[in-house]
């Protein structure tokens, strides 16, 4: 089980984050996406350490862009893309997947149903990533809400390319929400609020771990 | 075969190429996607008539955005989609089918290669396109240019859903392009510049249309 | 006084709009911006004709675009941009203005408060209007709630150039808005909802500009 | 004189530049703008360190945006905005320089010509910068190629606010340069290719600024 915790611009320290993320004793393969100013400091704790976006670009001038190769250069070894609250366009995903590709960087592709599931895996990512957009934030699982949505997200990538990991996310908080998205045929998890708006995120994310 | 000619904003008079278009013995279907401003003075020529593009929304407050029941409202029975010149975030290309859909507006989603063909395939749009960016406007037309660039964005359209028609465009102005389009499995074609930058537009459609 | 009436995407009938806003003995001048695809039906009724927004483009290969002399074809003289809902780059607001003016449209630039006012007057526009987007929709209107945005915005477009008019908007229904905002130093009012949500909304333009 | 260095996407190495800054005696104030991933790494050299680019955000639920207050974090002290290749909307700019102020950043906000600098003069910025889009990456600096649009920039400006400081960029790569920019009224100058592409960026930057 993948399990993605995006620190997103919440205001915890994603260094204490990080340190307990690689304490924990569990099967899971945890990564953390801490804002790109702090990438460098998180992978310097040996945590799996992801961006939360690269842009389409090559080496050049562009100002202001997220370069992948810079990404990886900080020890940061993946990338969500098209997460809900950075949506690209599609030239824009197919371009910054083979910047991801070009720097080294593993890919998540999120998406906010199941035809969108099936239309990202068409262009060859790592993995892929159902969200509800309403879900996320919240504290209600997408696996209890909308357990078909998970479903037919699996279904909708594998109808594609059976090759492509599929994830969900939104409204996971408890090791329960991580094994019911198993269940429903989800490969990971990406969640964020639940850990990062905790009183304490080091515990939180501790507590999720523990029954995985 | 599907020819949509699609005028930009080149500085044609988009009736004249109407009526033009209407006066045709063709056994190709024709229709012309004129400025939003046009559609309904290039619709009441009974010329089948596209928008260009229209935004993903309903009814509502929403200043300098294109409505799909506005659109048909002109008698326009169409809509371009992504279009090179107007690349749309994945899940906005989602939202307008559905626009489109609701106000009874056929669709063609636009893409630069045979993966985000397959994309906008599983999205189900009512037909999609391949249109190399790099071709667009020029007097190369893709058939020549790329020619497996049209067979693979076929074959990527099939293997996602073999029902969705696929169209090529780039480069066309003349009625062997057009010839050369199906014969590499296309179902129709996008042209723009070929008619819209002739010194004689209708005269230009006219000749294109004539050996099909 | 300047009276903006903007239709948006809402579904009720612009020509009788326009018939009404015709029809009204008043001194105020009266403008009503449709859907782009309605310019045409509603410039026929003589009625001031407005485009909600024009692209910062000329003639040549933009699909999906609004071209500024495709507005001035359809009989509107003037164009609103960067409006709340449909906001711009800096540079674009520029060059858009550059449009307009070269296709002999008259312009009015929508901004959020005095300092972005301010900034747009720098620009050279036909007017600017100060809407604060929190008020955009309902039924307060910005003299009331605001009154000082609107002093401040009138003092801040003088201090750049005195000879650009300044309008406001935002929750304004009836025609004491409008003399509220007259008060205030405000030369026009922008307004929606109160008139494109309304029962009768012909009733309604006409009930407003009563008074006036 | 202040002399801002963007290192944009280009590939040289920043830590390396940094510490050929912090080397150079001169009386000029130079600050290094990289890659947001570096930040950290170039300010640990004590050489003044800016962002390229920050969000209109606060804490909170904003994946992949950049954050003031993580730019702040790393040790960096100020920020380009709407930079060419990175323009804003105007409402975020005014935004952006908010979220700048909370944090504690400076901010140079760039702009393509004299209005626009007078535009973004209203907001109330650290300072701003005028860089005609055609120069940038080239070897003609503006200085040469556009004095009076310097001359306008800074007369636009004090127009305006006599107390926000001018700059201004593209093409600039020698310490004559620099000499002519501040004899036309620049308070500093933005700089990239000329030091970023250079075989020996590190000695491109100790001899440009040499002569100051």
């Amino acid at each position: 089980m993948f399990v993605l915790v995006n620190l997103k611009a919440y205001s915890c320290d994603p260094v204490s984050v990080a340190r307990a993320a690689t304490a924990v004793d569990t099967e899971a393969t945890v990564a953390l996406a801490p804002q790109t100013t702090h990438l460098r400091a998180v992978a310097e704790t040996d945590v799996r350490t992801w961006a939360q976006h690269v842009d389409p670009i090559e080496h050049g001038s562009h100002t202001g862009h997220v370069l992948a190769e810079a990404v990886a250069d900080t020890g940061a070894t993946g990338t969500l893309l098209n997460h809900s609250e950075r949506r690209l366009q599609l030239g824009s995903i197919d371009d910054a997947l083979g910047a991801a590709d070009r720097a080294g960087l593993d890919t998540v592709v999120c998406a906010n149903n199941p035809d969108q599931v099936a239309a990202v895996t068409a262009l060859g990512p790592g993995a892929v990533a159902v969200e509800p957009p309403g879900l996320i934030g919240t504290d209600t699982p997408v696996s209890q809400a909308n357990p078909e949505t998970v479903r037919d997200a699996v279904e909708a990538a594998r109808a594609v390319d059976p090759s492509v990991p599929v994830y969900c996310g939104a409204g996971i908080s408890s090791g329960a929400d991580i094994a019911a998205a198993r269940e429903l045929g989800a490969d990971g998890v990406l969640l964020a609020s639940g850990v990062a708006k905790a009183r304490d995120p080091a515990a939180a994310l501790a507590d999720l771990l523990d029954p995985v």
